[in-house]
């Protein structure tokens, strides 16, 4: 089966109030060489036989636009391994 | 300065509770052909120039095992770009 791959980030002006707190969390425990911290999600999927790339990738959108990602706030990436 | 990234994944035997109920969303929505739907985390940050590869990933494995990821339940794979 095919596997989709979805990075979902937040837009690169939007504040990453998540990724703020982890990076004072780590500078605090002594990473102090870390910054610029920003925490996205990972969605990891089978597409059903026989679809082929093209048509999994757009249907693959389709769910990014419609469930996966807040297309206001969010970009997502989509990867297909055949 | 160096781009590290780390993909947090839940472990493969565990269910995946949030992916199993987005995969039934996408379901009902009338996306059929998606399966096996699971949810990880991606946290991109930048670690401090001059610091070596093998090093920068030394101790981003650290801030894995310490806040990052939780290494009972997940797995975390880290790319470290130069």
């Amino acid at each position: 089966m095919p596997k989709v791959t979805v990075t979902v980030t937040l837009k690169p002006t939007l504040l990453d109030a998540q990724g703020r707190t982890v990076e004072t969390a780590l500078h605090s425990m002594g990473f102090g060489e870390a910054s610029g911290v920003r925490i996205g999600k990972i969605i990891e999927m089978q597409i059903a036989d026989g679809m082929p790339t093209a048509e999994a990738e757009a249907r693959t959108a389709a769910m990014c636009e419609k469930l996966l990602a807040n297309p206001v706030t969010e970009s997502y990436r989509i990867e297909v391994e055949a």
